[in-house]
């Protein structure tokens, strides 16, 4: 749960970054930022920020913003019938991003998940990605990513986006923020 | 068909409007921008560069620059096999694009093919973008674009493209271009 303020904030916090990043996007699209608590009521921890360009039943370009450090939860696209679930690539824009996903651990990882939360997290094969790197995952792997120390601004480019249905390996997360006023 | 010598200046000239646009990309895959001439050898008229940043079995986001006046040719996406054909997104980065897809024929459009080639544009429903604008185009439709007077860089997210299989209303297009040395 967040309030009607910090939504409002985070909105505008992550218009500048986007501005930093030189991202083009219409006042409309702006406004239309989501804020994202994931239901954890620790949005400066783990949170996003999601501004989306494109939407269709076939696919979907988003730009997110993490704050410094912060961390979108570990989470899976799973199948839905005769959808075989979101492929995702990732693609950094600006700032540095930590993204994980299945493979080896990697040694002395830079990610570091909220201490109480640690157990959440499964998936600690590491990519360090900047401006230009990017990632594709398959659908139904868990993955998980963490904003460097002055934030990071990376693009979302996936088949059919269907945000609700994403798996979280945390059981408390839920996906759908609430705002109050 | 195009020459070395056309296709290096080409691609020097649509990395300078990549940069005014604020695209980030790559040095490999600035080197490895596509300039198409669609085989009919008037590269300033009929062409475009194309730099791909993703380009999957699902997905594909492309960011395509067309010099001033510059056109891309009117084609389709057509159906093969089991896939409908192209779903495609087009939203302008930077500069002016004029498009042109299915719909009552706009009055006086600002378009203007080379006369000779008049008889092979037969979609005149307008779209003026500008930064931030976008249009989506259901597969199997015929569109084509031209750049306003100073240029235009644009997306294309899109399902997965399989460029080469574009039906073109032309039949003298070829869509890979020959290089020359």
């Amino acid at each position: 749960m967040i309030t009607r303020a910090e939504q409002e904030s985070a909105r505008r916090r992550a218009v500048e970054l986007l501005e930093q990043a030189g991202i083009v996007a219409r006042q409309d699209e702006l406004e239309g930022i989501e804020v994202a608590d994931f239901g954890l009521g620790e949005l400066e921890q783990s949170g996003a920020q999601i501004l989306t360009l494109v939407d269709t039943e076939q696919v979907a370009a988003k730009v997110l913003v993490l704050f410094a450090d912060q961390i979108e939860p570990e989470h899976t696209h799973p199948r839905l019938g005769d959808y075989p679930g979101k492929e995702e690539t990732i693609r950094c824009e600006w700032g540095e991003l930590y993204l994980y996903g299945p493979g080896e651990p990697t040694p002395n990882p830079k990610g570091h998940p909220p201490a109480h939360r640690r157990h959440t997290y499964t998936a600690w094969h590491e990519y360090v990605l900047r401006a230009g790197d990017q990632v594709t995952f398959p659908p139904n792997v868990p993955h998980w990513f963490q904003a460097g120390p002055e934030g990071a601004v990376f693009w979302s480019f996936s088949t059919k986006a269907v945000d609700v249905t994403d798996l979280f390996t945390n059981p408390d997360v839920r996906r759908e923020t609430v705002v109050v006023d």
